[in-house]
């Protein structure tokens, strides 16, 4: 028999500050319905200034062991994805591991492996494959094995990504038999091209990016991932192409979300896809129109065509797209309305939020992941909801966390964007947290963090 | 049955560039000796100006499918290690998929999966135990999966670094049944403690480093990792700590080398560890001296303490660590020498070359890897060599390619350094190899790096 392996347990953590989005959007002069409407963000997570990358994804992983009353002796990697690490060498999963032993004790981790993975949003995703195949592979040592996705998405004041900052991390918690889901690895599938639509050269502070060619990108790597997933899958249990639909298949999914109207793009794109050709399709058309034609366009140049768009748009507007959005998709996006783009953390914010949204019996259902990292990879993935989810999700607690936070002005945002306060001057005084203590100033320290929790 | 998984072949890229370690002295007013026998550093290879990790990366990948024939449909993963990346967001891995595809054609690679690791010069063999634990799963979807590790390490002019400067990449094939070695998964161990030895804050081009330290990191971290492998090693083979040595049952070494010198300390480190309480122990006290009280010092105080420094360097002169290390870990070392530190490369640098020297039949020997990376972790694990190993060797080609390359005056090296000169004006004519050539300054691809294969 094949070992189960897959998601045992889930923690969160987001920063306690935000902004909201109609206060920015009147700073910047422009009309807030083109935020909260047009792109779908709400509010905005703001790191205090004692926070970075490395403190969020420490929390995380301390909430993650505490619920679980895990020990270090249980668990064989802390295993890190960012694109906001702090180092371009040290691995943020040394800082992490560093503050976690402040709370578990000096040398109490030195068994582990803390590797860091990078690529963009895609991230945490290859980091949690990776982990769960070495479980599966039967070659680890403890029990369990963490895998952290922890970013801060920052652009500069007035940008046209300012509006879709935000920042989180998530801690997973793998093993086998696990009680929230059990993950499928015969059908994951990547969608990998080498490109340009968001990236962050070493030496700039932020990402350089082309958000509208950035959104064909997106497009086009899910669809060669669901193209391959929807192979794999449909060969297994005997499916036919223009007979069967990938989509009922899936029960639940999760999207990476730079800003949560791209979810809508995506979901949408995927249905247009996977129905094409089958029989209702063209009684679909009558209420949409003709899908536009794409000779001589490139995937990317269709996917980001006004005519595409337009019938897209048609699309999202038919009960069949409505019917399907509201059942699988939209309770991913409670939270993530309210946090904006957390990069790598972002897909399995999703996750949380379905668990904490979703009323319905859950057990056996299929829950499908769509990852992506600029640069570019998409992942599809999926797994299978367990008994023992019911017990998990009662303490998942992000809706929560995010109804207990301090909204902050406009000028307080701007001084910590514009890093005008030094570490001690905190929007709210730090409690019970990880906190950047001070930074390296001498010949052989000079820019390494010190981090310390403060009670 | 399990699995049988490890290393099937082995690729290198080493820049066509040197500059001789004597010459450096002589410009920095120092004694060659100091570089030459002190650290152990004859040559220092140095990338023409229109190379970076991203193009070394993709040479020793595209060297490693070119000598097996490969195609991209017969390989699932490209998973490059770097601390030296361009990007901070986007994986180098994705830079190095777009040059191969402009050998094998575009969309060619677009089904794998190309994360990028980093922990310093520890990475790529993080990554490669995570590609083999994905095919010891059996989730890898075709029949291979290249590891690639690639670095420039780069230090400040007149810095003590300096003469320790090098550059290299290697591409691992890993697989099922491999021709090479076959991965030993249950004695693999980790040795990983939060520090700060040697860092680079992401703002920064040259690396923060403290040598001195970062020997005492290196000997603590590799000792931690040294004795849970001794223990899970002698618990399966029913051996027993004082009357057997861990040494005894490994035949080739391969240790991380920042220096040459540091691999003699690690190798001279090990041994009295291993040796201290076994039955010839005492004798060899007679030649060295008794070893130092360590009493009140911490590990890395007592392995960076002078008493301790002067024990070891009697240690290494005695006729049994000299017949150990000229046996088990030399010649590991020719090719270093004249290569200088290429982090997360080295140790298989020293693997090859370990193939390359070795006139023994080594069918059946098992090779040790001694890998460190700071800030910090050490892993260490084995191999067993193959029948097949034989057909591998005669192709590895690391030290004809180092007796081809081209010597350059200090005036160039420094020149390159500095970055005085544009793409266009390298050292040597690009041929049949793939070169940065240009790099974008418009507001979306400001700081893009485009590459390009000259025949």
């Amino acid at each position: 028999m094949k070992t189960l392996v897959g998601i045992d347990d889930i923690a969160s953590y987001v920063p306690k500050l935000y902004l909201e989005a109609e206060e920015l959007a009147k700073a910047r002069g422009i009309d807030p319905n083109k935020i909260v409407k047009g792109i779908g963000i709400e509010q905005l997570s703001i790191p205090d200034v004692y926070e970075d990358a490395a403190t969020m994804a420490a929390m995380a992983t301390l909430r993650l062991m505490e619920k679980n009353d895990l020990q270090p002796k249980d668990i064989d990697f802390i295993h890190v994805a960012t694109e906001s690490s702090p180092d371009a060498a040290k691995p943020i999963s040394c800082y992490v591991l560093g503050m976690l032993e402040q709370r578990y004790g000096g040398g109490s981790f030195a068994h582990i492996g803390a590797p860091e993975t990078k690529f963009a949003c895609v991230g945490a995703t290859y980091a949690m494959i990776d982990r769960l195949a070495y479980l599966a592979s039967g070659w680890n040592q403890r029990k369990y094995a963490i895998v952290v996705g922890t970013d801060i998405a920052k652009y500069d004041i007035n940008s046209s990504g300012e509006p879709t900052q935000g920042a989180a991390a998530v801690a997973l918690l793998l093993g086998k038999n696990p009680r929230l889901m059990v993950y499928e690895p015969a059908f994951t599938s990547f969608g990998t091209v080498d490109d340009r639509d968001f990236f962050r050269p070493i030496e700039h502070t932020t990402a350089v990016y082309d958000g509208h060619y950035s959104i064909g990108c997106y497009l086009r790597n899910m669809r060669i991932a669901a193209d391959a997933y929807k192979k794999k899958m449909f060969n297994s249990q005997g499916l036919k192409t223009l007979q069967s639909s990938l989509n009922d298949q899936i029960d639940l999914i999760s999207f990476h979300c730079p800003f949560p109207k791209m979810v809508e793009y995506a979901f949408a794109s995927f249905l247009i896809h996977d129905w094409r050709g089958l029989p209702k399709w063209n009684k679909l058309l009558d209420s949409t129109g003709p899908e536009p034609d794409r000779a001589g366009m490139s995937d990317i140049e269709f996917y980001i065509s006004k005519k595409y768009s337009a019938f897209r748009k048609n699309f999202t507007k038919t009960k069949e797209f409505l019917h399907e959005y509201e059942e699988k998709v939209v309770n991913s996006l409670s939270a993530l309305k309210l946090i904006g783009n957390s990069y790598t953390a972002s897909v399995w914010l999703g996750v949380i939020n379905q668990f904490e949204k979703q009323r319905d019996d859950l057990e056996g259902k299929r829950f499908g992941i769509g990852s992506y990292g600029s640069g570019s990879s998409a992942i599809i993935c999926s797994f299978i909801v367990q008994p023992g989810y019911k017990e998990v999700v009662t303490n998942l607690n992000l809706m929560g966390a995010l109804s207990q936070r301090h909204r902050i002005s406009i000028e307080h945002y701007e001084r910590l964007h514009n890093r005008k306060l030094e570490l001690h001057e905190s929007i709210l005084p730090p409690k019970n947290e990880f906190t950047l203590d001070h930074i390296g100033k001498d010949r052989n320290n000079i820019g390494y963090r010190y981090y310390k929790f403060i009670e």
